[in-house]
C-alpha cells in the first residue's frame, strides 16, 4: 500500500484525491496553506490534516507526494519531497518559467528527474492513448501531419489570466506535451498566431484567447495546435494523426450513445462529456494508477520532469514567436535561441 | 439505341422519363389518357405524343415500353406490349390484386414473364444493393435477422388511400420485395400488426398507417418490416441484415457531409435526402440502365413479373393476417391458404 | 449509512458488490451456499462472512438485503428478508416461473411488493434512460413504434440453457421490462418467432437462440424485440423509439472516440464496450445508488416486484406463443389466457 | 440557349463537357491543339470540331468560351475570347505566375475581369457551400478559426510536378480560394511549412508533397491549410469553420449509407467518394449551371478573374514563405512585399 501526501486542497487537488484508486494506494495526509481547505478535504477522504509541508512529507506512512498547489510552489515542493526520498507526482506545469524549470531539473539531476512524475493526464485518456498505440503499432505508417484541437467551453475568470502565465504556458502546454509524445521527435521550430477574439480584456492583460501554433520536427513531421478559450458547444478535444499508411483520430467522446431525429435533427449524437472533470475523469484514474504502479515497482516515471521541462520550453518559445512575429528555432539540447 | 415508349405522363412517369440515360436509350413517344399531360412531357423531353396506346407501342422505333400508368391498367398494357413483341418495364405493383397478378403471369407464361421488368427500383439503390452484395460476398455469413424500416415523411392525400389498395399493397410492397430479395428464400409465414396512429380517418377508410410485419422462411431466417405513413424527420429508409459472421446496414444517406456543433448540436449530421425523388434518384437511373442493358443483350429481366406476383402475394397475405389476427401461411408454390 | 447483506457470491453478486458506492452504503456481510466463495468475496470487500441466510439477514447493521443467488431461491430469500423488515434488491428474474412469481407477489402484498427493488439494471443505463427521458419530455410526441435489439456476443455454456428457463425468461426478460417501461402501457398481445440458427444443440434442449417478438398495446403502440445469442461484433444493445414528433435511439456506446482511416476503413469508429460488465457497468452503479437512496428515504422501489412479475408474465406468454404458433393475448390484470 | 466553345479536350475539358447541363446550354464546338483529341470529344458530345482557336471563338452560335487548356495558355485565350465579346469560364489557375495573372487582370480592366468566371469548382460543392451558407446565416457567429484539409489519394506523375508550378500553385490554390471565400477577408500574412515525406524525388524537383500553411486576416481570424499528395484512404477533403457561436464541418461524404459490423468493424461507414470526378461531380454540374445562368442574365461572374489573381498571389506568397523560412506579409491591395 502506497501512502500519499497531497499538497494542496484546491480544485486540481480534489480531482486527484477523487481518482486515488481503492487498491494499492491510500491518501494519508493533506496539506494546504489554508487549513480549512485541508480540513474539508481530509474529512471527505478520511486522510489526516498536515500542519506543515514538512509534517506531510516526513510522515513514515507517506511514500509518495502529490503536488497540486499553485504553479509557483511546484519546484520548491518537488525539491523537498525528493530530498526526503519520496516519490513525487506533480501537476503541470513543472514551473511557471523556463528558467525555474531548468533549475529544477538541474537540481534533481538525471536520476532525480526520472523519479518525478509530471501529471500530463491527457496521455492517459483512453482515446488519445489509442492514437499513440495505433502509431506505435504501425497502423498509420510514418506519422506526417498531426492536428491537435483543444478548446475550452468558457474562458477562465479574468483575474486568473495574469497568474496563469498566459495561454501557451497554461492551456496549450497540454498540447505541446501531446505533440512531443505523439510525434516521437522534438520540434525544431515553432510559429505562433494569436488573437483576442473571445474577450478584448484578455488582450489588455497581455494574453491571447485564440491561437494557432505550427511545429515541425527535424525529419519534416508537421504539427498544428488550435486553441480557443471558448466554444458554444462544450469542451472540444480532438487529435488527428495522419501518416503514410492511414489516419487515426481521437474524436470527442459522447455522454451516451443517444441519437436524436426530429425536424431539425437527423441522428444528432449526444452531447460531449462536460469540462475536464467528466471528459478526462478516466485519464485521472489511469494516471494515478500508473504513478502508483511505477512507485511500487521502483520504475522511472512514465512522464518525467524532463518532459515537464521540454513542454515549458516549447510554450515559452511559442510565446516568443508570437511577440517576434516569426518562427523560433528550438534546440533539441534544450538551449533557447530566439534572443535578439 | 433502344427507343422507349412511355405509357403515362403522371408523377412516376416523369420520374422515369428524367432517368432515361443519355446513351443507349431514347424516349421516343409518350402516351397519356390526358393528352395535355402527354404533350407537356413530350415537349420537355423531345419525344413524340402518341394518340393511342397502340400507336405508341407499334411504332417501329419503339423497342421497349415503360408502363407508368395507374395500377389498374398495368396488366392490360403489359399484355399489349408483350404481344407486340416489345420489352416491358412496369411500375409496381404488377396488379392491384393477387388474382389479376396471377392471371397476368399465367397469360405471359414463364418465357413472357421473364421479359417483363418489374420496377422495384430500391433494388438499385447503391446502399441497399451494397447490402445484397455484402450478403452474397459472404461478409455477414448466413443471414439470420433482417430489419427493414420504411417510413414516409408525410401521408398521401386521404383520397389516395382507397385506390392505393392499402398500406401493404401500396407502400410495404417495396419492402416485401426487398425482404424476398435479401433473404434469398421465400417467406413461409407472415404476421401483421397494424394501427391507425397518424390519422384516424385512415382507419375509417379501412386501412392502417402504422404497421409492423414479421416474416420467417422455411430455414428459420426472420424478417421484420416497420412502416409508418409519417415521420417528423423526413424519409426514413433503412435496412439491417444480421448474420452469423457480421451485420451490414444501409442507413439513410445525407444530403451532404455537413456536421453542426452548437449549444444543442454536437456534430449533428446533415438532413436525409428528401422524399423518394431525391433519396432514390440514383436508383431510378441505375434501374433504367439495367433494363436497357438487358434489352440490348436480350437477357431476362433482373426483376421479373414473377417477382411482381410474389410481392403482391405477400402483401395480400399480410392484409389477411391483420384481418384474421393470426399468422398466415405462405406457400412457396404461390397458393393462398388463409381462408377461414 | 445503509448496511447491505449480499446473498450469493457468484458472478452477478460480484458485479453488484463492485458497484456498491463509496458513500451512503456499505457491504457488511456476504452469504453463499459455498462458504469458500463467500470468504473470497468477503476478503476482497472487507465484509464479514455470514454462516447462514438468517445470520446475514438478521444482523442489526444490515438494513438491506441484495439477492444475487440462483433464480430458484429468489422468492424464498425475498420472503425471509421482507419478514425481517429489511429492504430488498433482487436480481432478475423475480422467479423462474409465472406461478412462483405470482405467489411471491401475493405473499408480499401490495405494500411489500413496492419495497422489493427488482434489479432491471438496464433502466439505469445512461443511454436507455435518456430514451425514457426524451419520451417523458415529449421530444418524440406519442410513441408509436419501439424496436429493441439485444444480442449477446456469444452463447452461454450449453449446460446453462436448461436451468436458465430459456431465452425468453433468461435473456429477453430484460427487453420485456424495457418495452413495458418505455411503452408506458402494458402489452395486450405477444407473437413470437424463434429459430435455432446459432447452435442446433440449443434446439435439442428445447430452446431457441434467435428470436423476434412482436408486441402491441391496447392503444396500438407496436414493439419489436430482436434477440440473438451470438454476434460476430460484440454486445449489441440498441433501442429505437419512434413517435409522432420524432425518434430517439440509444445506440451502442464506444470504448473511445477513436476513428480509423485506412485502405479499408473510412472513419471506422472504435469497438463497442465489451460484454455486460463494461457495457452496463455504469447502470449497475446507478442502480444501486438509486436503491440505496430509496431505502434511505423510505421511498417505494423504482422497479418493484410487480414489475418483476409482469416481465415474467410476458416472457411466459412469449414462450406460449412460440409453442402455439399464434399470438397470445395478455390481460392487463395479470391473468393468463393462452391455455387450450 | 447558350452555345459554348470548349478550349481543350484533355482531362479537365472532359470533366466540364460532361457537366454541361441538358437545358439552357449546349456545347457547340471543341478545339484542341491535338486535332484527334478534339475530334474524339466532339464525336462523343455531338459538338463540332474547330480547326483553330479563332474559328471556335468567333462562331456566331458561341456565346461563351470555356478555357480548359494548359495553364500557360489561359491568359491568351481569356484575352481573345473577351475581345470577341464572349463570356469566359476559365479553369484554375488564372495564370502560372503572379506577374502574368496581374497582367491579365490589368488588360481586362475591372469590367472585363468581372465577366471572367474562374472555375474554383469547390465553391459549388454542396457540403462546402453549406459551410458558407451557415456562416452567412450567422449559425456560428463570427468566424474565428478555419481548418482546411485537402489530401489527394495519390501523387501526380513525377513529370507533372515541374509544369504544375508546385504544390502551392497547383493543388493548394483551391484551398487558398476556399479560405478567402469563407474568411470573408483577405489574409494579411502567410506562413508555410513544407516537407517531402511522400517521395524524395519531389524534393529533387524543387517541390514539396506535404504542406501546412497558416494564414491570418487583419481582424485576427486564423486559418490553417493541410495538404498531402497521398493518403492511404482516398480523397480527403474537409473544412472546419469555428466561430463564436458554434462550428460547422464539411466532412467527407460517403459513397452510400452502408455501415459494416464484424469482428474488426463496429459500424464502419462506407468509403469516401473516389477522386475528384466522383467527389466533386456535383460541384462541376452546379458550377456550370451557375456560369450559364449568369451569362443568360448578364450578371457578373460568381467567381471572377480577380479571385483568380488573389489566389495566385497567396500561392506565390506561400512559396516565398517556404523559401524564406518566415511569414510573408500580404497586401490587401495586391502588392507583393516579401522581396529581400
Amino acid at each position: 500500500m502506497i501512502g500519499i501526501a497531497l499538497m494542496g486542497a484546491g480544485r486540481m487537488a480534489r480531482v486527484h484525491a477523487r481518482a486515488i484508486p481503492p487498491a494499492g494506494a491510500k491518501l494519508v495526509a493533506v496539506y494546504d496553506l489554508v487549513p480549512a481547505a485541508a480540513e474539508a478535504l481530509a474529512a471527505e477522504t478520511g486522510a489526516a490534516v498536515a500542519r506543515s509541508v514538512q509534517e506531510a512529507i516526513e510522515r513514515p506512512d507517506v511514500a509518495a507526494v502529490l503536488v497540486a498547489t499553485s504553479s509557483d510552489t511546484h519546484v520548491e515542493l518537488i525539491g523537498q519531497a525528493s530530498q526526503a526520498g519520496k516519490a513525487v507526482m506533480c501537476e503541470k506545469p513543472l514551473a511557471p518559467t523556463l528558467a525555474e524549470a531548468q533549475r529544477c531539473v538541474q537540481t534533481l539531476g538525471p536520476q532525480g528527474s526520472s523519479k518525478v512524475f509530471l501529471a500530463f493526464n491527457r496521455r492517459f485518456d483512453p482515446g488519445h492513448a489509442a492514437v499513440k498505440q495505433a502509431i506505435e503499432a504501425g497502423e498509420i505508417g510514418a506519422l506526417e501531419q498531426l492536428t491537435i484541437t483543444s478548446r475550452d467551453p468558457f474562458p477562465p475568470p479574468l483575474e486568473y489570466i495574469p497568474k496563469s502565465g498566459g495561454l501557451f504556458r497554461d492551456m496549450m502546454i497540454h498540447d505541446f506535451d501531446m505533440a512531443r509524445w505523439l510525434l516521437g521527435e522534438e520540434p525544431v521550430s515553432v510559429f505562433s498566431r494569436g488573437s483576442c477574439l473571445v474577450d478584448p480584456r484578455v488582450g489588455a492583460l497581455g494574453d491571447v484567447d485564440t491561437a494557432c501554433v505550427s511545429l515541425v520536427t527535424s525529419s519534416g513531421k508537421q504539427a498544428v495546435i488550435l486553441n480557443s478559450r471558448r466554444t458554444a458547444y462544450g469542451f472540444d478535444q480532438r487529435i488527428e494523426a495522419f501518416g503514410s499508411a492511414g489516419m487515426v483520430m481521437s474524436d470527442n467522446p459522447r455522454a451516451t450513445g443517444l441519437k436524436r431525429y426530429s425536424g431539425a435533427s437527423f441522428g444528432a449524437p449526444d452531447r460531449f462529456r462536460a469540462f475536464f472533470m467528466e471528459r478526462y475523469g478516466e485519464s485521472y484514474r489511469r494516471e494515478i494508477e500508473t504513478f502508483v504502479a511505477g512507485v511500487a515497482k521502483g520504475a522511472p516515471a512514465a512522464v518525467s520532469a524532463l518532459d515537464g521541462l521540454r513542454a515549458v520550453y516549447v510554450a515559452e518559445a511559442a510565446g516568443a514567436s508570437l511577440r517576434l512575429g516569426k518562427p523560433v528555432e528550438l534546440k533539441t539540447n534544450g538551449e533557447v535561441t530566439w534572443d535578439a
